[in-house]
């Protein structure tokens, strides 16, 4: 089995071809090209390429072929042994464009990935935290918009800038709580405050934020201080499972996927211990349309401990404490585009983020803003917004066309 | 065990006293007044008196004990051996309003009834249709709008009409259905007609509508006709389980309360087979925040073999086949006020229907139409819009800001 042995030689055996074209055509796309370590160029058909995969090194065919999910692809991209020329997140579209067969060692796979136990305790739930969070807030800052909202924004329409999409986001979530000046809020994984700070700004609303990861704690307090909102928003460095005090609504925008199903149950008792009786709440998250595992290679290398839910399992946490959801919103293709200004954002400071960290720091965030955006694009990942309120009031929104109001 | 016994003697003894005291105390509501055939008045407080249930017969107090959900109270009332005065619907919020404690007698008696096999095959499916909706399109016609809708009205404003509510809704769902002129649609279970005429003559479409009830399907063919409709919809005796065809856009309201949990994976089977690659559905359904058989007495007086499913599932008939929920709003309250209208005009032909048919009929429906009232306003009931497209589709529309344009 020369072609799994050293790679001092450039040639390319008989077997290696076949393995490379067997991947190229379960991407299935005929604009895509793969090309060998020894320059040689695979295609599927004579239509105009519009990206070429460059192995670089013979390994990463081995790497490709046996490391689950995109472990082979990433590793082999961070480092640099695999090239993607072209638009990266266009030729990613076309290779997630495939239909992901659910083969029965895939399945599997994916249910052992599910039910292993993951330890998403307070200490473990920290440490994941650091490990993506704290990577200093300069650092997103270089790609972020000005609020430094690091979730999903909402455009309403496809030209408005990143700036305009995430205050439009805020106000968006904050007419689906349908607050009122003066009422509690508390928000469960505050990011860096800009949803808090924009209820309390723009809605009166008086905040009490969590968050875990302390370096986001600290700029969100200096900009409370700044914005002279400290009176209206208290951020603490809390975990969610933490909450205390009751409040007119419940807010958690990017934090579910954090959570892990383990503690959803969790959850839907921390959303109704705290949500008065015709309190409103909300929950923002990243999902899937099937239960599926994390990517591993997302897992390992930017997300640990990360999970997306099923609207199934989003709308069970919610039911088994006996609210009723009033309102889903599917904003799949908006985190596509936001994933695109973050993207552009990014290139643009690379060669500074590179001096910081390294290169190959910079081809691993490279690789998931462009990856994250595919997959949005082609609906491996989704968007849901799940607005709801405890079943038995009715004080509830008669219809929802004030989210669509000219006053915005 | 006298009190068990003959109904000779008008004397209450003490166990009946008190279990008569104990269902008024379930209740919980110290404005309701209980009756019993002596005339004696059983209160909870001295609190202004909203609504008095009187026992005429001992047997009564018997039967609301021990009768299994509401058919204790449910034939007592269509008999006239239980009488409630004051306004009906409101009586039935208090007595509905008090927690319904899950009690594992409860319980065990929900899980059988659910898991107990229903038939809904295709000859039970049409006798149970004909039991309800083959009453005659008279009957129907002294209480409906004039579209004869028998499903949740959308009232943009809780004083818009029936009528207006009615357009409304037909608008509403054709504007999630996102439909271009000259579009094919299907519609499964499509009553008296009333919305596939809707989108042919407002939004040009091409519609094929089915439908099991022969009354109903006469019905709609003449109004297809009258309205010169005919050559864009087609309605079909048929069942939906027959759909054939691919079309653009696959819509159902109210027909899935009556397809039953058994046949929810082939209903999935039946969208995928007919939608477009880039097509848009509709589901509106009643549902239930907690999974829940459907009421005894209802079911075997009004709606045989009919079940009202939890978010969780109706997401699922969807997700199983790959479909994304872009869109989930709860109506629910848009409900109690349809069936408010609803019974207002019942009681406006009350007499003629009862010549028609007979004082216990009319006595049936008033309970039906007051309770279910009661059972969306207490929450008992839920109603859901579930829009959804095939997954890897993204012709999905930007936002949901044109469903609330003012050309309505």
């Amino acid at each position: 089995m020369s072609w799994m042995g050293g790679s001092a030689s450039t040639g390319v055996t008989g077997l290696e071809r076949r393995l490379a074209r067997r991947i190229l055509e379960a991407s299935g796309d005929p604009r895509l090209r793969l090309v060998l370590w020894n320059s040689e160029e695979l295609r599927l058909s004579d239509a105009p390429a519009l990206g070429r995969v460059v192995l670089r090194e013979r390994r990463v065919l081995r790497d490709l072929l046996l490391a689950p999910g995109s472990n082979g692809l990433g590793d082999a991209y961070a480092s640099g042994a695999l090239e993607i020329e072209g638009d990266l997140p266009s030729v990613l579209k076309l290779a997630f464009a495939a239909p992901r067969r659910a083969t029965p060692l895939r399945r599997a796979a994916w249910a052992w990935q599910l039910w292993r136990r993951r330890s998403r305790s307070r200490s473990k739930a920290r440490a994941n935290v650091h490990h993506h969070y704290d990577l200093g807030n300069d650092f997103y800052a270089r790609w972020l918009d000005r609020s430094m909202s690091y979730t999903c924004a909402y455009f309403p329409t496809p030209t408005a800038s990143l700036e305009e999409a995430q205050i439009a986001k805020h106000e968006h979530v904050a007419r689906k709580l349908w607050l009122r000046p003066g009422e509690r809020v508390v928000e469960a994984g505050c990011g860096w405050g800009s949803l808090a700070l924009h209820l309390a700004r723009a809605h009166g609303a008086r905040v009490t934020a969590y968050n875990i990861s302390s370096e986001q704690i600290r700029y969100a307090r200096e900009q409370a201080r700044a914005q002279g909102l400290s009176d209206r928003v208290e951020f603490r460095e809390d975990d969610y499972r933490n909450i205390a005090g009751s409040y007119d609504a419940f807010v958690s925008v990017g934090m579910l996927e954090h959570v892990g199903p383990e503690n959803y149950r969790r959850l839907g008792r921390v959303i109704d211990r705290c949500l008065a009786p015709d309190g409103r709440g909300l929950i923002h998250s990243i999902g899937r349309v099937a239960r599926r595992p994390m990517d591993p290679w997302i897992s390992r290398h930017i997300f640990p401990g990360a999970y997306a839910p099923t609207l199934e399992q989003m709308v069970a946490i919610l039911s088994k404490r006996d609210f009723a959801v009033l309102d889903v919103e599917d904003l799949r293709l908006h985190y596509e585009k936001t994933l695109a200004h973050w993207l552009e954002r990014f290139e643009k400071n690379a060669a500074e983020i590179e001096r910081r960290f390294d290169a190959r720091f910079v081809r691993t965030w490279r690789l998931y803003l462009a990856g994250s955006q595919a997959s949005f694009h082609t609906s491996s990942l989704q968007l849901w917004q799940v607005a709801f309120a405890r079943s038995r009031s009715n004080a509830i929104p008669w219809t929802r066309a004030k989210l669509y109001a000219r006053e915005a």
